[in-house]
């Protein structure tokens, strides 16, 4: 079992991570709010990402870091995202280097490559288009949150080059429990199931890569995301397909 | 003639682009130091980039906005990178749409691809090579200043399709006066004369175009960056060659 560490483990993906691999691995939660309901049964560390020496003393023996923590909000502003998801970003890399870390699975976000939607919308929800992202083109973010996000994956592209860690980012779709989103056809095109969420993060644990951008999301028809690098590098399977619940 | 603001007025790059473009547009200078020597002549804000009442005030009646302030050292740390490179060129942007200014050039730099070069050292460096960035690829810095001028980047792209500014962020590589650095393949490859800068930032405030990334080097026989997207989008027509210093 890998020793993985999950920063922001309070937080919706990490409640889907946990909810769906609870016995896979062996679990060291830090969320800077305490631990609520289940989250209380899991060794657990309270701090802020940017707070170096607890960083370092949660990575403590990890292998895997599986980096959730930061502000999630699309519309968050700038003084937020520059804190806890660019600052905060790099000192999540900095202390996996110092620790040993083997690797960092990076939750990046779907709105690192918003803008790419502008001028296709709403055909690049849709079936008829075979308009697909795959993770190597520039990132294009409608929002401050987006540049954020890219910010972070140039970090991780930094520390793999430099320091040989292994880093996977993943721009994470909409991740919604039990069904898609309705009548919201963005929100079905870049749909991520639960169960797909926690085996693409468990994927992400332990497969072998050197550096990847992929996308996170469920095998929708609707899909203008590929999912070719996820299934190729990581070995991803995902089972769920927003048109299914039609 | 246009009006032209120059943040970081008084680096190496500003001594370049004044001293070839005196008279060809209506300058005004901004730098976080006083004006010294010839600096003395023009109108001169004394102000850090993060300070965004300053911003405005030197931006008021302001067509285009050439911005080199920042951190410029490869090796400059963490804290500084973020808060003078990235949190302050996030501070230009927004000034710069809050101003109505219509093109904002942004002096990236070669350390935003540097870990490219990694497996490819010296070959890439020699003529025999005909390996070449244009501009399309991913971000690989291999230091911190290279990933916030990789920022910086990311942050254009967002004031360009959200905003409809103009931006161009230009990869500069190896700035030096008089004559290429001698004993040095990888400073050869990527020199960049004053002449040939000057004639680029005139051309980056004369031109027309949406969102560009370029390279801005001389014509070397060394070069492994293309300057096609450069002559194609800006009608850059550099005139110098390290390989004539020989």
């Amino acid at each position: 079992m890998a020793r993985v560490l999950l920063t922001g483990a309070a937080g919706r993906v990490g409640t889907a991570i946990l909810g769906g691999l609870d016995d896979a691995h062996d679990w060291r939660l830090l969320d800077r709010d305490p631990p609520t309901g289940e989250l209380t049964e899991y060794e657990y560390f309270v701090a802020d990402i940017t707070d170096e020496s607890a960083l370092l003393a949660a990575m403590e023996g990890i292998d895997v870091v599986v980096h959730l923590a930061g502000d999630p909000r699309p519309e968050a502003p700038w003084d937020s995202v520059l804190a806890n998801n660019i600052d905060g970003t790099h000192a999540v890399f900095e202390a996996a280097v110092e620790s040993g870390v083997e690797k960092v699975a990076f939750a990046s976000s779907n709105h690192a490559v918003g803008a790419y939607e502008l001028e296709r919308t709403p055909q690049i929800y849709r079936t008829v288009s075979d308009y697909r992202l795959d993770g190597s083109e520039l990132p294009r973010p409608k929002n401050l949150y987006g540049v954020s996000k890219a910010a972070g994956e140039t970090l991780g592209r930094y520390y793999h080059d430099m320091y040989d860690l292994s880093v996977v980012c993943v721009r994470i779709g909409n991740l919604t429990k039990d069904h898609p989103p309705i009548d919201y056809e963005r929100g079905q095109a870049m749909w991520l199931s639960y169960r797909d969420c926690a085996h693409l993060f468990d994927r992400c644990i332990r497969a072998d890569y050197d550096y990847e951008v992929v996308y996170g999301i469920s095998d929708n028809d609707r899909k203008y995301y590929s999912l070719q690098p996820a299934r190729d590098v990581l070995g991803y399977d995902p089972q769920d397909n927003s048109a299914d619940h039609d």
